[in-house]
């Protein structure tokens, strides 16, 4: 009657409660390896550091030219020139902010998670924390002719990488009723698999096209994001 | 009677614990983009993590003389003449923690998060992230002669596009009563945007300050976290 | 009768909850300045990152020696020179590691913060986040002849200005029972000032034998953040 | 029968919470360095904080190469002589994402704190916050014919010292039954610590084998990243 929003209802029993109180005794297990429930609590927490931190050090890429090596040129025209990293920027920090709004959503569902959750999740947060490095490759090297390419097949195959750790942690989620706070009916899942893998589809033309063009591809993924962006805003209405 | 800020009230059904329970399957959509209530747990935590490495990252850039690049000075001397860096830093800082409070505040405001609310906040905390690159430039370019103006026009314009991303926050949040603890009446909100253009409008000014002259531009950015911070001091006491 | 650790407890009137909830329309004041109440929840959570983050930045100056500027050195004596940032890292990290659990202490004692005390908590922030550069300051310049004692003062000064830092934050929090859970009585708080002078009195200290050795001041600041902390974990058996 | 796994069972005192509330007058100590018990919510918050950024900041030694530095290489191959960067960072991401998982199992044994927990989980987040240092210094001399030795020696003395503060993690916690939800009986402790001192073996192990081979270290610390991630994902299952 007075639980906080997180709380489980007060006429279920809360696994993961029993789980942290009692130490799970129960099953006879050793202390350090063999919990079997986990409060998403931390694992929100952990993860939302991931992604703050992840999302805030791209800014570190954003080079203030030395005053020194102007060169006679104006700042702003040094400025100027630095547009890929801005370009950069901004798409890998939309996609971080969206990936963070959807692994919000996947968590809402959880009603504790296991080892195989915390696992696929951290896979999930190797491919977001990886993130700034393409992005900086990919500034450096956006208008160098041939190499334009590499960087840009490199940047696509981090978000394919990131689109597939999504779905696997999906998969860990879903694969067990006990752990989500009401079944997903199979349908509900099948759908959410299908839009998983149109998404899959679109990062890897995203490798192909990387080898036409990499400022192409860039603008690709920023429309991919504003793309899953308005969508979800759709829903919100819906 | 007891619960935190945080819990819902008992004599009302919290809806955020609704949604994270049930799943949302009652308007049938599907669940990977489809839920229309967050619980503000997560935006806080995720929002406070950006702000804290923002605010955190601005020392990266307190640069240490290199020990043999003194050539001669003493080491006061040196770290003298990176008084812009300091002075830059220091204004930076007052304003991601002014802005953090205020934050703060209208987050206090909310029962529940939508998806528009989720982006609004993230395009707020885009332009507080991107803070410690115009604070670099601005410190780098403080005491150059042209290109002066050019670094204080970029600061004043990401603060002014901040303040413009925090009215857009308020609104996101205030235009569904549904979204917050209780309904604001329409003159407390008409007074609330009143004070935040008076704001944006200053901003403005030092966006044209900046072409006059750029330390002066600094001081009157801290002149303003000053005078934000003791209104709100003043605030305390009323 | 099954809140949390950080609930009110179920016979007062918590009023960071009437704060949050009500949006404070009783004393008229308009929405965007005017909370005079917050929990203390999003305080701890914004220091907390900002702790943390300061105390993991420390690693960032570590420096690795360049492998192509060993100079036919070996790797072990090229790090062995690095002696003066391994030492500084580790005074820091455990200066760093003793004010949060000073600070966790403070917080446990906080109902409710005003702005007073938030912007009292900013300032330690401040000081607190500002430690990896007299940290970077001190490891460059411990072993130079004269420059090592400007150094060390800076040190110093921090460590003493996060000590004032840190009584104000206590003054404000005190100043005020209602923020309180428990009223102090005035010979807790007098005993408490008197422990915090004596600590802001050894740090003045350091500051003036910044100027005989900045390697002996260096050990002083390492004895003082041993003595805290044992002087803590006796409380911990008192 | 509805709390959260952070609430204290209903019928139950809750020890941090009194302690919290009552600011501990109760044994006349004074306020700033004697409460004898704290929740674990913070301690958790800022454990996550630095897990999280430790394993993020990972990504800043992933270099780019600098576009006009490949005197006449392709980008692919320049990225190519980088691969024990990126084999550095993979091991060292997985050693701290299962670090943290154990944390994480530890400290869902915990009902509340004492300072000697907080300064022994302070020395743990030490060894896992230096780790970008000896990631960065392995990567850097992988290859390096006679430096190698040293920076894998360093790189596994560094897990052994983080292995051996886990276990003192472990003792401080288990060496007193009011610090936990459950007594663990003796044959518990037992086991856990010979588990421990199996890894510490491992760890050391290691270090001798860096006089080896530092890419075989480097391998086997890779594959012992690789045992525990399976080890746990089994008892998941069991």
């Amino acid at each position: 009657m007075g639980e906080r929003a997180e709380a489980t209802p007060p006429d279920a029993t809360p696994p993961d409660a029993t789980a942290r109180v009692d130490g799970t005794p129960d099953d006879g297990t050793p202390v350090d390896g063999t919990h079997t429930a986990f409060s998403t609590t931390r694992l929100e927490a952990f993860s939302d550091g991931v992604f703050a931190i992840a999302i805030t050090l791209l800014v570190l890429d954003l080079a203030v030219p030395p005053r020194d090596g102007l060169a006679g040129r104006s700042l702003l025209h040094a400025l100027g020139a630095e547009w890929p990293s801005y370009f950069a920027y901004l798409v890998s920090f939309a996609v971080i902010g969206i990936i963070w709004v959807n692994h919000h959503v996947l968590c809402g569902l959880v009603r504790q998670a296991d080892r195989l959750v915390l696992f696929a999740n951290l896979f999930l947060l190797l491919t977001v924390s990886v993130i700034p490095f393409p992005t900086r490759l990919l500034a450096e090297y956006l208008t160098a002719p041939g190499d334009s390419h590499v960087a840009a097949a490199i940047y696509s195959a981090t978000m394919l990488t990131m689109a597939i750790a999504f779905t696997l942690l999906f998969l860990a989620i879903t694969r067990d009723a006990r752990l989500l706070h009401n079944p997903l009916d199979r349908a509900t899942v099948q759908q959410a698999l299908r839009r998983f893998s149109i998404g899959g589809v679109f990062y890897l033309i995203t490798i192909g096209l990387s080898f036409v063009s990499a400022v192409l591809t860039l603008v690709v993924h920023a429309l991919l994001a504003a793309y899953y962006c308005f969508d979800q805003l759709s829903a919100t209405r819906a």
